[in-house]
């Protein structure tokens, strides 16, 4: 799909829904859905008495912090690609 | 620090506070606090009139969009460093 081609994906996370609207297909869409209503829930099963908001709020800072351990991995992995191309 | 010590860390997100805990440093927890709540008046500022729950968690659906593609880009990578190193 052409990357100027916006979709509209209508998701399910947590009872609550949700319309995703990107550049992504919508089949990359409903899993990154699926992905946060698993993270929410599990976050959940260890904290049972966390309202939906904290319950986000932590989901999101789960996947906050794992974008910037896989960022510091790719930067890793770039400088060793650029040392051995030379 | 040693991966076996936990630290806990107060932030506050979005106007809530939070204690993170975790084997990261607090200084790192701070940064994705900061990010996460960044992120929440970002996505506020284009849809003011989503609640606080509904913004954590389209925070979090943002989040883990991004890494997945940071997934993918990893994997990307690390298939061309064993080329290279063959």
């Amino acid at each position: 799909m052409s990357s100027s081609e916006k979709t509209r994906t209508p998701v399910t996370i947590y009872g609550q829904h949700y319309i995703i609207t990107g550049t992504e297909t919508s089949a990359h869409m409903r899993l990154v859905a699926e992905l946060v209503d698993e993270k929410m829930r599990e976050i959940r099963s260890v904290n049972p008495n966390l309202d939906t908001s904290k319950l986000a709020v932590l989901t999101a800072v789960n996947a906050v912090h794992e974008q910037i351990r896989l960022q510091e991995r790719l930067e890793h992995l770039e400088q060793e690609l650029s040392r051995l191309k030379e």
